[in-house]
């Protein structure tokens, strides 16, 4: 019998859902607007109304639901099912979702970091299907991190586990969001590509890109990209450097965790394989050679829906072990 | 009822073994040589009387001895009970060790990586109780290292999970002996606080400790401690470096699997608590103020019992979990 989990992505902006069965099948999904401008309870409604929606949508009998699954930005706590605090979400300050979602819909819930669900989302569904030991980076305005260990999301001790933008890769480096120095986030983000390019130019270094600055354009990273592609020398710097420091992050994730395989994911992945061969190439160059235990390192293959159906995987992942 | 665990800490020069209860109680314990050169049967021999004799000399039935952990030296597979090829061990090559002492005592074994066998012990008996997320970083020859994540031993894909000592901390770095780049190993081990100490002296650097090298001495990592207290600039220098990337390799961990209490074991620790404290403020100065997810770090407690109570732990745990 087909057994069903709903999946809730939330954003600041809108959230995403979906209905998924056991075989990582979509059945439906959708996307609404969050509303956070409207306060906690008009979030919490709409997280309750997408839920029912997504049974109906989908035609099947809400006895066959097993449960919902919600990605939810940080900081927050899957243990106590709590949304603690995020930037984007000003309004849920505190909010015991994860009751507040079961009380409402009569449906079991669990609550997970929205870049831990998205790997588990890939983990299950995805670019690490088969595979029991994964590392997920996700390139996008920040770098976003998940880790499954012998087959277990890691979440830590205080449930920050694989917040992997923040591993260090250039002691007394750029200053990241964060407050440290040298993070892989402030080299490899698709918003510090484009903003070291910005510096560098303001600095006086030549660039074709420098036009577009003149004239009050912005630079985002996919022109960062095209112009190392057509041959701009800073741009192809500033490029290969974030693919180096990502490669850097990932040999320490080989010797921390040892994956069989590490996924990129994230916005920044349109820049396409030549993206994925620079970093392979970094790797190796920057690897040990005293064993062959190299990590595969690939493309996410979900997309934007990896948050949504890791989230209902992570309602599966909980009835199978019980901890929701 | 009581029952026990031998215990077996394989090394190049010596063996330690012992028998240890299930309250973490060392009932006796003793070292022999291990006597790599008489060949691999010799030294399986040696293995096996020495569970006998941990069983005699603590005067327990055999019958309440659950099992024996091995801690061996890398590379090995706890998954195929084999020592594939360790350097310290050239006649251990390809031994399927669990099965030969089960075969020659009668007793189940489980075998572990020698580092991970000393994390798990601390993490059992040692420093780590009571804490379910751990991470110890054994300062030597090497830098070795060991995860605990919930409770369980990291292993990773490869079975190389936890070699921390090649985090890479200073990209284009100091060559490891690994062969990559600026590890923590290359900068934080004893031999290369040493090394390093003696190429700055080479290269012209004025120190207190030249006179020593003039004459021939070694330099080891406790005469630049020494030469650091007594103000030497340059040991001061190097001492420093070394507590400084032992704190970002603190960062690393502390957003890759975000333990509780992170465990500073090996000889090197013998420089007491300045070099706890230098760690300390490094590691503060080094990580974020986004949240307050710091762990607790401090020095392992069980000494060079470490591995070979851990070992018999990792037995228990083996009994446990149905995974020997």
């Amino acid at each position: 019998m087909a057994h069903y989990c709903v999946g809730i992505d939330l954003g600041g902006t809108n959230l995403k859902a979906g209905l998924v069965d056991q075989d990582t099948r979509v059945l439906c999904k959708f996307s609404v607007p969050t509303g956070v401008e409207k306060g906690t309870q008009h979030v919490v409604s709409t997280i309750a109304s997408a839920v029912e929606r997504a049974v109906s949508e989908a035609g099947v009998r809400k006895d066959d639901v097993i449960g919902v699954g919600i990605g939810s930005p940080g900081p927050m706590s899957h243990r106590r099912g709590l949304v603690i605090n995020p930037a984007n979400l000003p309004c849920m300050k505190n909010v015991p979702l994860r009751d507040e979602i079961t009380r409402r819909t009569g449906l079991r819930a669990t609550l997970e970091n929205d870049a831990n669900a998205a790997a588990w989302g890939e983990y299950w569904a995805g670019a690490g299907k088969g595979v029991r030991d994964m590392v997920m980076f996700t390139l996008g305005t920040g770098v976003g991190g998940g880790v499954i260990a012998e087959g277990n999301l890691l979440r830590g001790h205080f449930e920050n586990g694989g917040e992997l933008g923040h591993i260090i890769v250039q002691p007394g480096g750029r200053r990241c969001s964060c407050n440290q120095r040298g993070c892989v986030e402030a080299y490899s983000s698709a918003a510090n590509v484009a903003a070291r390019m910005v510096e560098e130019i303001r600095s006086g270094k030549a660039s074709t890109l420098r036009a577009m600055l003149d004239r009050g354009e912005e630079i985002r990273a996919e022109h960062v990209d095209g112009a190392a592609r057509a041959g701009d020398r800073l741009a192809a710097q500033i490029w290969d450097d974030a693919c180096r420091y990502l490669a850097i992050a990932c040999v320490v994730m080989q010797h921390a965790t040892n994956p069989e395989r590490i996924v990129f994911a994230g916005g920044m992945i349109n820049a396409g394989p030549p993206l994925l061969e620079r970093i392979r190439k970094h790797f190796h160059e920057q690897t040990w050679n005293l064993l062959d235990d190299f990590p595969q390192i690939m493309f996410a293959t979900l997309g934007d829906d990896a948050g949504m159906i890791g989230a209902a995987g992570c309602a599966f992942r909980a009835q199978e072990t019980g901890d929701w």
